[in-house]
């Protein structure tokens, strides 16, 4: 893609339940307070198209919807976004901080629901263009925690019906190492497991040290 | 894709103006007058989350729409019309007649608009998993012949604005050369200059030589 990227592009990527959207609100603000030009985004992120993309996506109607439409669906967005939002920013030399990004679509797509990473990274090379973030920050949490984490957010225990959502959480991490060991220097892991404070400021400082 | 596919899949491609429509339909009720079980459709066909995926793809309003997102739409639409109606059809042994399919990808988003005709292939792979048409009928016109019948149907005489869509009316049947050498025995090429009855003499006659 040719575009005058003088910006710098940095994802955050972990399973539900690792505490992103908290700790990456935060980042946000400090970065913002120290004078940096911020953009913080999240697909569709208020892009009329990827917006009308992600409704189809999301329609409790459509149980008709295959797994591949779905990554289809998933990649048009992302590339809607990408053109109309990230590159934008980029090439007005921001700082563009984006919440979950292609990792997203090869651990949930491509390993959890079964479709293949590089059959989904594939799709993803096309929507992207070669736009590829230069640091992605994932945040680690066992399947177990992400969980507990996510019932805590409902106000109820682990039960048995949880057991299909554990599994599934554990293919999402399994997905997410197999993103992380085919692309290892783009990433840097933060352990999530410890207390929102310590995430913050682990997640700040690997980002310092790489600006 | 693991299908029990017992039917025949035949798609029908050619630029605008060739007269695909008339003959198709024309085809599809002499085939059934002989006994056959025949499917005639074309994308989105009536399903659901395709027709929705094709909205978002037609509306004038989306005049920020990228090229690359559409191809992903089409591509998207393509799958959920594939395993929502051409797969079952395949599976309950009939003859599916598909009016446009992966070829049209490749000419007009992969070779007129400038994607590229494998990028786009690779897409589309994803999208069909393999299910490609036995047999593909090429309507083939000139661009100028092509222009001058949708100038035609619309009444009018060709003007210097239609000059832009000549050399895109090129574009396509270029693209769609392209696509026929690189998988040259799935094609049979139907001169679409002749009259009507010519083509559907010579478009009848191909196929059921085939079948």
């Amino acid at each position: 893609m040719t575009t005058g990227r003088k910006g710098r592009f940095i994802t955050v990527e972990g399973g539900d339940g690792a505490g992103k959207s908290t700790v990456i609100a935060r980042m946000y603000e400090e970065l913002r307070r120290r004078g940096m030009d911020v953009l913080l985004t999240r697909e569709p992120g208020g892009i009329d198209i990827a917006e009308k993309i992600r409704e189809i996506i999301l329609n409790p109607a459509h149980t008709q919807m295959d797994k591949r439409t779905e990554a289809l669906l998933y990649a048009a967005a992302r590339r809607q976004h990408l053109v109309e939002k990230v590159l934008p920013a980029l090439e007005a030399g921001k700082l563009v901080l984006c919440d979950r990004f292609i990792d997203s679509s090869l651990a949930y797509q491509g390993h959890a629901r079964g479709l293949g990473i590089e059959e989904v990274f594939v799709i993803n090379q096309f929507a992207v263009e070669g736009c590829m973030p230069e640091l992605t920050l994932y945040f680690d949490v066992s399947p177990e925690v992400g969980l507990e984490r996510i019932n805590a957010t409902r106000g109820r225990e682990v039960n048995r019906l949880d057991l299909e959502g554990l599994r599934f959480h554990e293919l999402v991490q399994e997905g997410y190492q197999l993103a992380i060991a085919r692309d290892p220097e783009r990433f840097i892991i933060i352990d999530a497991e410890q207390n929102p404070d310590q995430v913050y400021q682990a997640a700040m400082e690997a980002l310092l040290a790489r600006l």
